[in-house]
């Protein structure tokens, strides 16, 4: 596996030199922290739907375990375990609108990876960068596990465990462990772990930072060492489940409700109910749940023991146990609604639990409907610091700060663009289908094939794989 | 599925252009013959090895159930459940010898399979084309169930089922159903049925024409109709033992005796044993038998209720069944050798059972050591029109008949060519490794990691595939 050392050290090089300002050193992050073997291990495979751009390239790149969409070049690249689904990327003759200007797109947009390591992240939506439209760049960067990279082109970036960047493009960037930034664009920044950052330049700006204390046992990692705490145990403790699913070439979904679609390649065990265009994506998990109709449980969620009402979001990597949940609740990235047999956790109908929102119950716990959550909870008491009706943050315009919660700007239109984004969401994966019209994922998704991918499994290649170029018959 | 139908039209045309001076119309052998759903219900697959070339490039073609080893394009093209197994081209550097011209490579040789339509073919070995040294061309050619198109290019051919072509160039040809020819070139030609024509210019003919109606009790085709008969029963009849194993990812071979191969796509079944260097190739068929040392299996054999001493050929094809066969014995091409319980088949050492031989047992038969059978054997008694020693052979010199075989030329070439063709079939595939050397396809095939790729699955291109170009990192 030389040719893969050498590749990885190269990528641990240039991140290091977009990151000389802050004099980060990604190395002790990523070097050694895959045991080598497990890059010859994990087969890759792409999607294949007439509905979808398809042009794939890849080169001098390991691609283990990672499951690619759309049109994504990958290049002198390592991504392990990592989703990169193009199915939400802007097309050919769309036009894409930024401050009254309304510009057609050239040619479909594609992902082009470059000298880059990605672990376990899901890359997902279209790119928001203005100044590159067909064009979303993932280059020199380094993300660690489970960090979502969600419409947000990259260069020079090094992003934590958990992290998620939103609709934002990184120049130059250190995102902590699990921190959560939406805020457009960023340079040369370095945002601390834990931090909870949404903001709209001239109309709004949320920040929270989660206790860093209380945050270690939830997520940690430390230079050299595999990340630690109960959100990375969690997901590792249901590692095994996935792995019958990824030995079988063809896997039947377990369910044909009307409109419905759950991926071949997610986890659904017993007592479990899907309503009608609801959408379990590939690498969800879903045991003894009642997915009411038109809820959607996005890639690295779980939702065990729960009841969703219907028209449930429970955004990538979002994990619910033992809660109920009423209509319209949206669950947010990463957010870990743990609740416990002897401590159920009842969401109100059309609340939001915000990104990164940790509600770990240690008795029962009800948020009343239409309520906006943030940060650490562990009982009833907690959420008169972390939650706020969302009528009321309607109201505050200026600022307005509840324990390490601070918000300026327009309160309304923070609301609004929730609201209109989880609208959103739930068209886009077809919630909303009337058997018709209105169609989205859970409907398109039942026309891709998997194709499977396999790494060199001898010699100095090993781990690595070949040269491809793969793109629809008539293009 | 229009698009896959209007392809098949397309190469039935130009076949039929070829083929115009015997004016055949291959269309009722082709349109229609195999359901249009069965084209998008296979994945094909590849195999990646660093020890071997490998440049796939597939545009606008149908690759149902195949699988592609080496360098090899398809475009325009059909192939259903065909192997195309490069492992045997020329290599670059390599010289082609010919009358005393020694020819270097300018690169790898790759087979070129253009406006064909190939069904259950093998396609193995080199190009013996002197003329086209670098590339081995399939080209307006249709063939049918279990045919072998071994190291001959060809323009223009039809191959009906179970014909195989051996190390003989076609241009414009038709090869009868159940036909073996190995004469090293042939233009505008008609090859009966049941025809066996083994030429060396200049050297020895050998031909045998199986009696017609007996012919077709084991294989027979009519237009608009799926073959019919013994031996396409007998393979259908097997079909469904391979289902399970295609629909894992990775199969683990089943054993693992020093320096010995099973491939994961072969079918193993209880009470088998395997010696050391024995070689069982993919669809191969292997049942309560035993597999003597450096014994080899290769594609689409059946080996079932038999035992095998050793260094035992046993061609692509080729299907033993109730018999006990000595060392060295050779089984050739689509070979029929069918014992019963109550009818043994005893072969005895060195003997060869020509291609396309069918012994099917109504009676105990043993056939003694040093033997060449060929053609129709059911009884004992039918041995004295159909077999010769060898010995025997290599003492005519000029022409002699027995039964309907006619042999002309040199009986020492004849004897000689075959046997050491014999030992080169063995060396090649690895039954005299010492641990050390003398490796072969038993040895390197351990390496191989087989990758898949599906067709549309909906749609207008439902059944094709799409366009791809797959080679090595460093290329």
């Amino acid at each position: 596996m030389e040719h893969l050392r050498q590749l990885t050290r190269r990528i641990v090089n240039r991140i290091n030199i977009n990151l000389r300002g802050p004099k980060v050193d990604c190395g002790p992050y990523a070097l050694e922290l895959i045991p080598e073997e497990k890059f010859a291990q994990f087969y890759a495979f792409y999607g294949l739907s007439p509905d979808l751009p398809l042009h794939l390239k890849f080169k001098n790149s390991c691609l283990a375990g990672s499951y690619l969409l759309g049109r994504c070049t990958v290049e002198h690249s390592l991504i392990y375990k990592t989703d990169i689904r193009g199915d939400e990327f802007k097309r050919k003759g769309t036009h894409f609108d930024y401050e009254g200007l309304s510009i057609p797109l050239h040619h479909d947009e594609k992902v082009v990876i470059k000298d880059s390591f990605l672990i376990k992240t899901l890359v997902h939506n279209f790119s928001h960068d203005p100044e590159n439209l067909e064009e979303f760049v993932i280059k020199n960067t380094l993300s660690l596990h489970h960090a979502n990279i969600h419409g947000a082109p990259m260069e020079g970036a090094f992003l934590g465990p958990f992290a998620t960047v939103d609709l934002t493009s990184l120049h130059d960037c250190v995102i902590g462990t699990f921190a959560y930034v939406q805020v457009g664009e960023l340079s040369h920044q370095w945002i601390e772990p834990g931090m909870v950052w949404v903001r709209s330049e001239g109309s709004f700006d949320f920040r929270y930072r989660f206790p860093l204390e209380p945050l270690k046992k939830y997520i940690d990692m430390k230079p050299n060492e595999r990340p630690t705490g109960m959100l990375f145990d969690f997901v590792e403790s249901k590692k095994q489940e996935f792995e019958s699913i990824y030995s079988r070439v063809q896997n039947q979904p377990p369910f044909s409700t009307k409109g419905a679609s759950v991926s071949p390649y997610a986890v659904v065990k017993p007592k479990t109910l899907i309503g009608e265009n609801v959408l379990v994506a590939q690498r969800a998990y879903v045991e003894n749940s009642s997915l009411g109709r038109g809820s959607n449980a996005q890639e690295n969620c779980y939702i065990i023991d729960s009841t969703l009402d219907g028209n449930n979001v429970t955004a990538h990597g979002g994990k619910i146990i033992n809660s109920t949940l009423g209509q319209n609740v949206f669950v947010g990235f990463n957010a870990f609604v743990h609740g416990k047999p002897n401590a159920i956790i009842t969401i109100g109908k059309d609340s939001i639990i915000m990104p990164h929102a940790v509600i770990d119950a240690q008795e029962p716990v009800t948020i009343p409907e239409n309520t906006l959550v943030w940060g650490l909870v562990t009982c009833q008491k907690d959420l008169e610091l972390n939650s706020v009706s969302l009528d009321k943050l309607a109201q505050v315009d200026g600022k307005w700060e509840q324990g390490s919660m601070v918000f300026q700007g327009h309160g309304k239109a923070f609301v609004e663009a929730f609201k209109h984004r989880i609208t959103h969401i739930l068209e886009a994966n077809g919630a909303f289908f009337d058997g018709k019209d209105m169609g989205g994922h859970a409907q398109k998704g039942q026309d891709i094939s998997f194709n499977i991918i396999q790494p060199y499994a001898e010699g100095p290649f090993r781990g690595m794989y070949p040269t491809m170029d793969i793109r629809h018959l008539v293009d």
